[in-house]
């Protein structure tokens, strides 16, 4: 016999999903009830204003998927692209690549625009690429690289796809709730996220957001989106603000509770009040790395302060680090993926996980760990760096 | 701002969801941790052993989809067929139709095998279909019809596909964990299910499995998934027993505890007592439903004892019936859904919501709003009935 599973109690600072606020748990366990229920389809009307307010747009279709950002990803350029479309796809990281396969699965050609990895999206090059390309439907890029906690500048390059007519696809799956992102203002088309990064609710759902333009290509396309399950015209029937709320799939109902809840929270706080609790706990961060002789793979005026990519030199021992970290301190820091693994540490400082308490317990678990490892690292002095950072806060 | 929401308590005896044993709603909010901690792949583990013990199979290729039934039913379709695939799809419900949508858009062509909606599927016309038709690739049917709550003879449909040599493709979404299912005795090479009916989990998972036969398909296909997040060729990659669990997306970690702690509560019955009681409780409402002076649309030999669709006389108000359970007594039944709208409720005994207190609160609680709407319905009389079963099992 199989008995329960009693999970550790962790501290997330990996590349997500990131602790999450106790208050999201005991949400996520509330009663089910059925997702036809007028009590629910109250719920979903103010998780849909909820999403607007943190996506920052008016956008009727806005929505969350009812599985994880990958499945919000598919979503995108499911029901955007048709076969024969032609995109222009910016990778500076793994997730670029994997718009990339999403585009050619759709029946698609991407015209791939490639930066080296930890290097902002080069909005110079995608110009180039637009205007060598004027029939292309789409400019897909990520805002916030995963793999290498780089910023790109979502505002400029939406701004390029308006001003050379075609839409923008954003990828905001660690982006949302960490830094700025204003989805009207920046006139993105089809935006999605994640809700285990900076939202800090449990993984498995990704809020999308679609321009009325975008919605516009979505209704009008001559063939049917492939996949079913992910078709919004479908899914607007249940989901839709005319709609009513007509049966597509049953919805992932105590997951909703638990994303609402999380939006309560962000509401509560404000958004520029996260976006600038996000930036001075990674500026101590930061200098508490550099203090202990780490250093940084992403230039500062780029840097993700949600996802802090970590480089140590080559006679560490990558993975013996973080299993220390994980026995010793139960605390979780990520790998580096891609061409940067073995090479970085992704270290999340993610929505409820971007506290002081993490930073310090980050500083001290590494200068510990290292200097058992041989490499001197000094504890007390990366402390005094951040909490100076703190004092003139 | 929003305030935090707390829906109501209610009983859930309509098609899904079910009742959520308190058990797995503490488990759910059990502290999230990392999809690669080795805590957590430790429970990937026992939850695939737990997912064969539930479908009775040895396939090693057997997991939970990230996301609701829906999406497992696409999982299966995406992964087995290509373009120009034929496949005979069974349809007495809803989901037949469903089915056929999901070969459509895969760029295959969907045989239709019709039967009357209630009906099980009629494996005569199905043997004649695939004589018929040689070079098809599967057969696809629904086992329980959540529509209309029908049984059909998955164990004979299945030996039909063998005896042809074609696949078999088992939608399993309510009968998994409710009434007999033995995907290996019975030759099963596809089947999906979902977490909310039987399994008495929270909506959002489905579990899958698939032969050593259709995983060999999907290995050696010619053309790639279109669905990249659903790709097995991929997810394999992070739940294969092999694999090094590489990331693929973020599992819905919390979810997955749910999904564990319910099939421990499976385990811990057994699977022939699970399917017991809901036989024993379903005889016990179908009288009291018949005593009332309701009727069953299904014939007695094809009844699920999960899902009864119970009509009633066109002069009882549907809805205001449905709302006076819900406002009166917090209770939900489900209505009649595609060609049975306004006619049937879909009366479910689910999992943890299949027992005696169930069936006697929906029984008492019918008699009075039906009394109440001038249908003169005996509630002594029902549960009289009811109660004789019970005391003669």
């Amino acid at each position: 016999m199989t008995s329960s599973f009693h999970p550790p109690v962790r501290t997330l600072m990996g590349p997500g999903p990131s602790d999450v606020n106790p208050r999201i748990l005991e949400a996520l366990s509330r009663p089910t009830i059925g997702h036809l229920d007028p009590a629910f389809v109250g719920m979903m009307d103010e998780l849909k204003e909820l999403l607007q307010f943190a996506f920052q747009t008016k956008n009727a279709l806005t929505l969350p998927v009812s599985a994880p950002g990958s499945a919000g990803m598919e979503t995108a350029f499911a029901n955007l692209l048709e076969q024969g479309d032609r995109v222009i796809v910016c990778q500076n990281g793994v997730f670029g690549g994997r718009m990339k396969e999403n585009v050619e699965r759709c029946g698609a050609t991407a015209i791939m625009v490639e930066d080296d990895w930890g290097s902002a999206v080069d909005v110079d090059k995608v110009e180039q690429a637009l205007s060598e390309n004027p029939d292309v439907k789409a400019l897909a890029f990520v805002h916030a690289e995963t793999s290498t906690g780089a910023r790109s500048d979502a505002e400029t390059l939406c701004g390029l796809a308006q001003k050379y007519d075609c839409l923008s696809i954003v990828d905001a799956v660690t982006s949302l709730g960490g830094v700025e992102l204003c989805v009207d203002n920046w006139g993105i088309d089809a935006i999605y996220s994640g809700t285990q990064k900076c939202l800090s609710c449990v993984p498995g759902l990704s809020p999308i957001s679609f321009s009325d333009r975008a919605a516009e290509v979505i209704k009008s396309r001559k063939t049917k989106v492939q996949s079913w399950f992910l078709d919004l015209n479908l899914v607007m029937g249940y989901w839709g603000n005319d709609a009513k709320r007509s049966y597509h799939h049953t919805a992932p109902v105590n997951s909703l509770y638990a994303l609402h809840e999380s939006l309560v929270v962000l509401q509560e706080e404000g958004l520029e009040n996260a976006w600038r609790r996000h930036a001075i706990n990674h500026q101590a961060f930061a200098v508490g790395i550099e203090a202990l002789g780490l250093s940084f793979v992403v230039a500062e005026e780029f840097r993700l302060p949600q996802l802090n990519a970590v480089g140590f030199p080559e006679s560490v021992d990558d993975a013996g680090v973080r299993s220390a970290l994980l026995n010793d301190y139960n605390l979780e820091i990520g790998a580096g993926l891609g061409s940067l693994a073995g090479k970085v540490w992704r270290i999340g400082l993610m929505g409820f996980a971007s506290n002081k308490k993490n930073v310090f317990l980050c500083l001290s678990a590494l200068a510990n760990v290292l200097t058992n490892m041989n490499f001197a690292a000094n504890g007390a002095k990366a402390i005094a760096a951040a909490e100076a950072i703190y004092s003139s806060d």
